[in-house]
């Protein structure tokens, strides 16, 4: 599959590896696509590695997957071209994070509208996944906890698309994702985010990911 | 601990016949403390248990639960008195749920408000801190599941207050809750309600529990 990721910050960096990993074809998309950053990726992540422009990854993608700083999303997007990325499935990892001096982050839209929306919103014939976007980066591939796995959800407008993403969230290390249903169940998984963050203050360490234990 | 529940739904009987069981005083307060319900309950649960109107429950408890419907709330506790509860410990383990026909319950509020906000917001001088949100009352009581203890979070303004809830907590079987801040956490737990619903619907059972893993 060939796998474009639009944004090189640690959640790009780490699912674009664990693409590689999986035998994809990964290209990696930013404003700097020549910068020592990106080329020191695509050169450790080997010879399924390759970076661009945003619109060459959205061009090149099959699947996208958007990992931006929520305050660059829209810019990103607009680069990418909406175009380049329609009928095509787009894995949102983002949170609609605000920061704040001296206070945790906080969500800059919610309750009656969320960030992956906005992200349906600016990609309307893209098919928006909600995923990703309840756990730190150093978990994101292959999650070994004790009592594990962790559950990941979903949530998108697409069920095909949902069923790619889930196909791609058990060769991750997250069997059996939980389908929230349309992309407004980001509503719910953008709060949790938050909610990790507290834990994280709380006990001081980024260690941890959300179960559901059934019976 | 003389113990003041504020409501008769299940939520209400659960958590009551949970406090009686611990060896408190427990009353039960509803607009119909004589009725066959409220009733049956007092002598189901024994000689620890009691019923009022909501503002004798409000008077008699050191330690309030706050167990209506949503559309309930603010009239019960302006029945219940505002004076009646001023200082006291009182747990919201309300949602601020609509219900609407054919589709699952959504939030009255959200993002930058959230039930709990409103009930402090309803009882300046009381000590409120949301607690047993996100697990249906089947569950609230000594929850067993493998791979268990679940979570439970807790937020609030004051932090003895949540020194004792996190010890009534303990006796109820959630050893060590997690403690999300102040009582704006309620906008991360609320949405924590719907999901958990949402999984409800989509496995077809309410035995579930959420748990962060942690190593």
């Amino acid at each position: 599959m060939k796998v474009g990721i639009l944004g090189t910050g640690e959640v790009g960096r780490t699912l674009g590896a664990g693409f590689a990993n999986l035998g994809h074809e990964v290209r990696i998309g930013s404003r700097e696509p020549g910068s020592d950053k990106v080329q020191a990726w695509v050169k450790q992540t080997g010879a399924r590695a390759s970076s661009g422009t945003f619109a060459e990854t959205a061009a090149f993608a099959e699947v996208a997957v958007l990992a931006t700083l929520w305050s660059g999303t829209e810019s990103a997007l607009q680069l990418a071209g909406a175009k380049n990325l329609a009928g095509k499935v787009v894995i949102d990892a983002t949170n609609p994070l605000v920061f704040q001096q001296g206070k945790p982050p906080a969500l800059a839209l919610g309750h009656d509208d969320s960030g992956g929306e906005q992200v349906q919103r600016w990609l309307p014939d893209a098919r928006v996944v909600k995923a990703f976007n309840i756990v730190g980066h150093a978990h994101m591939v292959k999650p070994q906890f004790p009592g594990g796995p962790p559950d990941m959800f979903i949530a998108g407008n697409d069920r095909a698309a949902k069923e790619t993403v889930a196909r791609i969230l058990a060769d991750f290390g997250w069997p059996e994702p939980i389908d929230l249903g349309g992309i407004e169940g980001a509503r719910l998984l953008e709060p949790m985010c938050i909610l990790w963050v507290l834990y994280g203050i709380g006990v001081g360490s980024w260690n941890h990911a959300f179960k559901m234990l059934r019976r």
